[in-house]
């Protein structure tokens, strides 16, 4: 084996599973349009293109250079891109799949403020955290410093707390400033169903982001050049498959057991919440801790989404219940259940992270809300926001076609 | 060329094929939800990504151990997955791509039997496929024993015959137990045509389970890192990809001549019987010999989904026609046109595999119709299962817009 | 770093690269299928994938012969396949990586004489371009003679010119014989816009696309073995990324500012010029040169789009916008920015190439025409061409299902 060698495997693999992550901007993309209303639709895919553009340019402008440029504990140094050098991996592969992970983080925000924001408001949301929030954070768990010693110790493999919770309370913090949709929570106290428009999107959207999620936790390796390496690959992907299997079938049993039906939101939501559980460890456990972790999961989100509801914490898609509060117990149960981990470092880093994540989000958010104002108008938001902001709708002519006028005629 | 070499290269292509085959399995999904009503997606959705997550569960907990344990010549032992020992690639990554070709086998199953089956009825025909009746055959044809010299020579190269066919015998012997959907047979004898609710995704289906069957034909290689081995991959992928091509060359242009329209269903299963026929031997045949059987293919595949309409066996996204059919015709193509393999090698091999699955689908789905019943009731049936099992609907608002009463007004 | 481990990597590389743009045919299929009308889905769906199935075949037969094998300045020798050696990488992954491409130069062509045409004219157009017209160019950049050195110089990395504006000639050309949609300009000269079908799925083809490309641009390195090739192809991938990311930006921006309404397709499109126009030289760029290339992609469509329906030029999807207008500005951006080429040879190239390709594809147009006529009739444009040469609807039963009559009652 040559440095040659794994140099290139590295980097290969690394270009792979950037690849594999940025396809879960389309999963997101989906499960997004697919549980909320056909009237919201067209907002809600530009949103989720736009994020992920959004974050790869703000990243590669300021972000990168604060996560990962040595500077000092609580921040990396403002280097430029140009100036670094690779390092075991070619730097741009390197700069590839940390970029796309951003994304992700955005992304997550993105579904829970569905429905009743506006667009540019989200947008600027999604400029602080790529180019600021995401990154200091992600400093202290994964640029070396350990924010001078604060989360020493503290294990989050692929990111169950540096993606997912800080995605969660990024939009913990949006869902409480913004309010919920109309009409969603009764007078009375009751929660009103608002139905999803298109569940073969929203399921397609969670095959992606499962497939993804190979390349999100595979990739997180950083290498696959050696014997120890590639082994430890295919445990990950071994794992992170299982974990989401777990979620999955957990999730459809209880909801049939506690509601004599099923529910499909609920499914894909279980395996997403297993996706997310298995991703701050999915290198150390044996596959039936892994399904063991996915399956808690999957009944986690179960309780999670009603919990949110009597809170009156409107969150069109679930991300808080799947990203949030699996976030929370993935990488709570590493330090349960890894020899290299203690509980007690786990459980500091997750409130160092939240505590610092919601804060400043919610300050971004009020400064938004002052400046533009974060809500469309009531008759916007019944009427659709595609409507008003773009003037389109997503989907036309999609009823019977005989009994419908041709155009031109 | 180092063994370390070899190790990592042939451990990282099982991974990405595995991927590519686990990607399948929302090609499956699709190609069911768009070529089935609207009113029964949620229930084809649910099933699909719940065979998805059983067949993994199940083929972990035993199958796996049933297929590849050393044992006998009908069974591998029962050794626990965490006593195997890592081979000529990581056994993880071993067991992941053999899990996936498993949960492909029950999808097959889930497409014949959509539209009128009970989903717990088939959750645990799930089990028991992906448990034992899938992994006790996989040890004849790939364990290494060939049923004690029965099966001694048979080829198949990735499973036309192994997941294929057998497939399609589990999914034969439902189908005749359940019987036809309401209406579709009318008591003149017609055909009553049961119309698609969605081709684009029936479509996108297609692609996905193309673009899966470069890992599906190519990982079963099991090897890329030496000169033979990759130089053997290309090979099997440009074949899986003519072959393809081919398959719906063939049935657009045989539809357009029979019936003076062509038809996309048919295109589509045109591909699929492409892609079938040449997965048992990917690896021997010249490019235009690949596009020949592939071509055969899709003109079976046109002529058997009226023929087993005649039979008044209903299957409402024609994986008979696709996977059994032309499982059994690659198969045995393999034995004409390959030097290494005999035509009676091959058919005694289809029998076995056809007899034995087929025998023990049959006692399976008898004995789940007695505990639990297998078909929902008529008035389900009509109203649609979603409905009734799910308490929702796939699709929600995509009609036109203005004229919809807003919600909460 | 042996031999045998380089043309191992670089074959591997190659199959994983073609895999993805074989995918990018799904891309193509989904953004065509929702930007144009529901009645004209079925036949969409259907040139999509027979398309890409008689592009396989067809350069197969004889365009892959005529662009690589040995010939003279003007053609490749008519050398079969069967007949050639392994280069630097396995041959069959040189053609599985060079068919993919011809499929995606035929799909741009597809888009843009969307619901008037025939299918079976457009399918024997297919016929011409994969097995002659795309070949023969190709053979002048890609295969090593430079048309006898009038194409000296001319540099055309991944195919802005050679695929993506080749594409876009052959569209225009079989735009101007075809004539618009009825209706859709004016007799007072107003444009009528036709409102898309299907957004999620437009979008959807969207981010196939984007992945797509980075096989597409990065496997044009034709390597990843060595140091020097994987450090290109990651940077390859890094600035295809970001000239995406940059045009969907630039175009959500300028849509906001020009019309005070954002336009999804502008910005789909946005993100789809800025990979055209980055792909005739991924490898040279600074990523802020990237960045800035791709971001007057951005800009060019949404200027490009009214332009062209100025003209009169009917194109449902923007494919002149952004494969045509982005292919030449991608291949003359490399000649104002790259030190290894000059803008006068890149501009002779694109020029060679456009009357090339846009000659031979207005005679075979016409010949066409002659031969079969190209336009289905008003009554068959009107009420949609899927009920005429597919008598199916692509989508049905998607609407309110409870007051649907149930099949069969």
């Amino acid at each position: 084996m040559t440095t040659d060698f794994k140099f290139i495997l590295d980097t290969l693999w690394l270009l792979i599973s950037g690849a594999l992550v940025m396809w879960m901007g389309a999963g997101f993309a989906l499960v997004e349009a697919g549980l909320c209303q056909a009237k919201n639709t067209v907002t809600i895919l530009t949103k989720n293109l736009v994020v992920y553009a959004v974050a790869c340019l703000l990243y590669w402008l300021l972000g990168y250079n604060l996560m990962y440029g040595e500077g000092n504990a609580v921040l990396g140094a403002g280097l430029m891109l140009s100036g670094m050098k690779d390092g075991a991996h070619s730097l741009m592969s390197d700069f590839f799949f940390q970029v796309v992970f951003v994304a992700t983080a955005a992304s997550i925000v993105s579904g829970a403020v569905n429905e009743r924001m506006k667009f540019w408001a989200f947008f600027w949301f999604t400029v602080v955290l790529s180019a600021v929030i995401y990154p200091i954070q992600g400093h202290w768990s994964w640029g070396g410093t350990a924010l001078g010693g604060l989360m020493e110790n503290f294990k989050d493999f692929a990111g169950s707390t540096v993606v997912h919770s800080v995605g969660g309370w990024a939009a913990l913090a949006g869902v409480i400033v913004l309010g919920p949709r109309l009409g969603k929570y009764g007078p009375d106290g009751r929660v009103r169903p608002i139905p999803p428009s298109n569940m073969a999107l929203a399921t397609l959207g969670t095959f992606i982001l499962w497939l993804g999620w190979f390349g999100f936790n595979g990739g997180s390796q950083l290498a696959a050049g050696s014997m120890d390496d590639i082994k430890a690959v295919a445990l990950v992907i071994v794992n992170t498959n299982m974990a989401a299997a777990a979620g999955s079938v957990a999730a459809v049993i209880l909801t049939q057991l506690l509601y004599r039906k099923m529910d499909l939101s609920m499914v894909l939501n279980g395996a997403l919440s297993g996706l997310v559980a298995i991703t701050a460890g999915p290198q150390y456990p044996s596959i039936a801790l892994a399904v063991l972790i996915g399956a808690v999961g999957g009944v986690l989100v179960v309780f999670a989404v009603p919990f949110f509801d009597k809170l009156k914490l409107d969150d069109p898609v679930g991300a808080l219940s799947v990203h949030l509060v699996n976030g929370v117990w993935g990488t709570l149960a590493v330090g349960l259940f890894s020899p290299e981990a203690t509980f007690l470092a786990q459980l500091r880093g997750v409130a160092i992270v939240g505590v610092f994540t919601f804060g400043l989000s919610l300050m971004t958010w009020l400064i938004l809300h002052k400046a533009m104002g974060l809500r469309v108008t009531p008759q916007e938001e019944q009427e659709g926001i595609d409507l008003h902001e773009f003037g389109m709708e997503a989907y036309s002519g999609l009823g019977p076609q005989r009994s419908r006028p041709s155009f031109g005629s």
